[in-house]
This record gives structure tokens, C-alpha cells and sequence, in this order.
């Protein structure tokens, strides 16, 4: 049995997807960062890094989505949401979730969640650091009509969590990023998106 | 044939030392970051992000660390860098690395080469936080007598790049990170990440 620790709307949305798109069984516990759960003595001692998605499994808990999302696909081989077989291609799909991971979450995750909010200069320098994140997806990594081209993978719902945080901070500007808002609108129709946003209490954006 | 390019120093000395370890044949491109070479316009052709390390495969170039270690271990098993057979073993690696990308990186680097450098109260509580990511690597996730335990892995030189930034700025403090310090001397003192150090005209710390 596998349980997931999530934080609704957070980027653990990206593992909660994939875990449906398996069809896996799971269990899910929530941990809300917006209230601090992550911070109890609890939930440290299931991660001492206090972040969510933490994933349980049978032989220990995993944290850090590109290895959560690389063991889901891992262990659900039939779902087919990983390469297999391809050592270039696996590592491909590593490097886009890298550089969600390294790149766009730090930098994105200040923007809307940082406490204190960023004000003035400072907030126009993050939205621009952002903005060329972002930019390098949809110019550059995005091969379209999935993430890595033709086979949806794990890439898929993790870059969707930070296109939704993008379009709720109006950042996802339809005629800068048409690739990503076309993106976004294919994860959130489909079923096993729907199912996880329902179950954390969340519509599309 | 893989052409691995580098900034002296910089995270791209990990891949350079597992390639190093794993005795493979690649060729060394030098892209200085504090010269800018990275804002070329012949290095955004090969690498749009701008960062380092790049390696440049039969495939088509890879980037972000967690992806290159990922890459030169699957290509190398023979040296036996990463585990096999064993997805929850190969998720754990991707998660100390995830972390190193994610989480350790982004801040040590900001503290020790962000421009304008941070000062005042900014730069201490870069430094706290700083601090208390290397500690979570300290008391937590480090298992010794190598990273992930008895096995030499891509952890080790990842790792070792961030212990050496943190006590070239004073930070990795004797009693408060011994297994930090113990852990560096040993992968210094290999006879591959001597090789790697010398090639980038460097010197252990």
C-alpha cells in the first residue's frame, strides 16, 4: 500500500495525479501547508524536510517529485508514464521534472507563497525570473502535444501544477504561453485529473 | 562519444567526476559562468537554459544534475554508481539528488554568487536557510559511510559539490556537520575527483 502526503493545490497534485492515472491503490493524507501541519512533530518524523508530497511505501518513504513521480511510474509500468527501455529518454523525463523541480518551483513558489509577500522591485524581479522560466518551457522543452511529445508522462501533471499557479497569479499570458495554456486545458479534462482535483477540493483553473 | 561542458567549480564538477569514476571517454568543454560564457549565443544553441552542466549525447543533450548522473550511470553500469534492479533504491538516489537540485543548490548559490550579493539581514537569512538544508543532509538523509550507505553512488560528487561551496564560505562548521566534513575529505581524497579537480585547474578544499 502506498499513502501519499499532500497539501491541496500544492505541487504534491502532481503525484496525486499520477497515482490515478495508474489506477494505483493508495491512501491519501492530508498535510496543510497554508496551516502548518507540515511543521508538526508528526509529519517530521515522516519527512524531516517538512515538504509535501511525501510517498509511503513499503520500503520507506520517498519525498522530492522527481523521485516520487519516477517510482509511480516505476511501479505501474502498465500505465506506461515513464520511458522504458531508452536510458536518453528516461533521463529525459528526469530533466524536465529537474528542472520544474531545481527551477520553477523555487522561483514561482516565492512568488505567490513567499511570507512575507514580496513587495516593489523585488516582486517585479521575481515575476521576471518566472516569466523566463516559463518562457523556456513553452519556447524550448515543450515538444507538444504532451510534455516530452507524443506520450503523456509523469511530465504532464507536474508541469501543470506550476501552469495552474502561473494562470491564478495572471501570469500565463494566453498569447506568451499558448503552448502551456493549451497544455493546462488537456491535463484538467482529463478523468483521472478530475478525480484527484475533486479529492482535494479543487476545480480546473 | 559525450561532450561534457563545465564551469570550473560550478555543479557541473559531479558529472565531470562521474565520468571520472566510471572511466568513460567524453571530451571537456569550458563554459566559465563568472565570464558570462554561458549567455553566448553559441552556448544558449546548446543549452537555451543557460546553465551548466550540459552533456552533449549520441541523443542530443542532456541537462539538470539529477538527469547527467541519471544518464552516465545507466550508461556505465560497470561502475556501478547508481542502484539496479531496485526502483525503490533508484527513487531514493533521485531524491537526495532531487534535493541537492531542488533545495540546497538554489540557496547556497544565491548566498555565494547571487549579484548584487546579498547583505545585511537578507544575506544572514540566506545563511540560516542555507544551514538548515545542509543540515537535513547532516542529520537525516546522509546514511554514511557514503551518501545513501555502504555503496559509492552519483550522491557522493553531487553532494561533495555543495560541501565544498559551504566551507569555502565558512559555513561547514566542524562539530555541527562532521559527517559533512568526513564525507568531503573521502571524495577528495579519490583518485578520480583528483583528476576531475585538476582538469578544471582546481584544488581540493
Amino acid at each position: 500500500m502506498l499513502t501519499l502526503y499532500y497539501s491541496p493545490g500544492a505541487c504534491s497534485l502532481a503525484p496525486h495525479v499520477a497515482l490515478e492515472e495508474a489506477r494505483a491503490t493508495y491512501e491519501l493524507r492530508r498535510v496543510s501547508l497554508p496551516d502548518g501541519e507540515n511543521r508538526s512533530p508528526a509529519y517530521q518524523a515522516v519527512n524531516p524536510k517538512g515538504s509535501v508530497p511525501a510517498l509511503a511505501t513499503p520500503h520507506g518513504v520517498l519525498t522530492e517529485n522527481v523521485a516520487v513521480l519516477q517510482y509511480i511510474a516505476a511501479r505501474h509500468p502498465e500505465a506506461r508514464l515513464a520511458p522504458v527501455n531508452d536510458i536518453h529518454a528516461a533521463a529525459g523525463l528526469t530533466s524536465f521534472n529537474g528542472y520544474l523541480g531545481s527551477s520553477v518551483h523555487p522561483v514561482l513558489g516565492k512568488l505567490l507563497f513567499g511570507r512575507p509577500p514580496l513587495e516593489g522591485e523585488a516582486r517585479e524581479a521575481q515575476q521576471d525570473l518566472a516569466l523566463t522560466r516559463l518562457r523556456v518551457i513553452e519556447q524550448h522543452l515543450f515538444v507538444g502535444p504532451w510534455a516530452l511529445g507524443p506520450h503523456y508522462s509523469t511530465a504532464d501533471p507536474y508541469l501543470a501544477v506550476f501552469s495552474r499557479w502561473a494562470r491564478q497569479a495572471d501570469l500565463l499570458d494566453a498569447a506568451a504561453f499558448p503552448r502551456l495554456n493549451a497544455h493546462l486545458d488537456e491535463v484538467q479534462a482529463r478523468p483521472a485529473t478530475a478525480r484527484a482535483l475533486a479529492a482535494e477540493g479543487l476545480a480546473p483553473v
